[in-house]
């Protein structure tokens, strides 16, 4: 397995897990320059994107995923994630989603979410 | 509209209208560095990718998609597509795919596809 397919599911496993239990916690993924286009909606800015995040309009959700597509960019990782969510318990009518992320390090190194796109797949 | 928005949209109408009916014409909108993960099968560079893509075992597919969302990269544009195609007229079973695209420029400032994953959604 190639590094940035190992950094892809490794990042995905923790995204997801963060968002499931401490949504609160993921605006460490992101930095000042980064992008969220959530359901069409704009936001820059960890600050910006977190808030966006902590204020969806439910309590408890779920994530479910088939592994992630990766590939390389010129300065770092493009990740493609499909899958089904669950909100508030309501497990018999998962919602399909399609999420992409683009990753980059930070100066010290560190991964970052530079580009993230989401949005529910209605079939 | 932004630059990298208006880009976007004429990029996916430009690709989805060719790939509906010249698909051995898409092999124009790659390089020999691009990459494709098509349904997590991997190939790199224009002529492989296009030879995947005319391969696909179907005669007929058309694409109906939503409204592309775009983010400006540090090279280029991301763009995620999600949408319904029908294959050899099988209108009333359309599948849901996603699909990710990062558009790059090359030396002579003409837009392509760097970055490309595919994948059906099931829901």
């Amino acid at each position: 397995m190639s590094d940035f397919q190992a950094i892809a599911v490794e990042f995905v496993k923790h995204y997801y897990n963060t968002f499931d239990t401490d949504r609160a916690s993921l605006v460490g993924l992101y930095r000042d320059n980064s992008m969220l286009t959530f359901q069409g909606s704009q936001h820059l800015g960890a600050a910006s994107i977190a808030e966006k995040l902590v204020s969806l309009p439910f309590q408890k959700v779920q994530h479910h995923y088939n592994p992630p597509d990766a590939q390389p960019t010129a300065n770092g990782i493009i990740v493609l994630v499909t899958g089904q969510l669950a909100v508030d318990g309501d497990a018999d009518r998962p919602l399909g989603f399609s999420q992409a992320f683009h990753l980059v390090q930070d100066p010290a190194g560190q991964w970052f979410v530079y580009n993230d796109i989401f949005n529910l797949v209605v079939v």
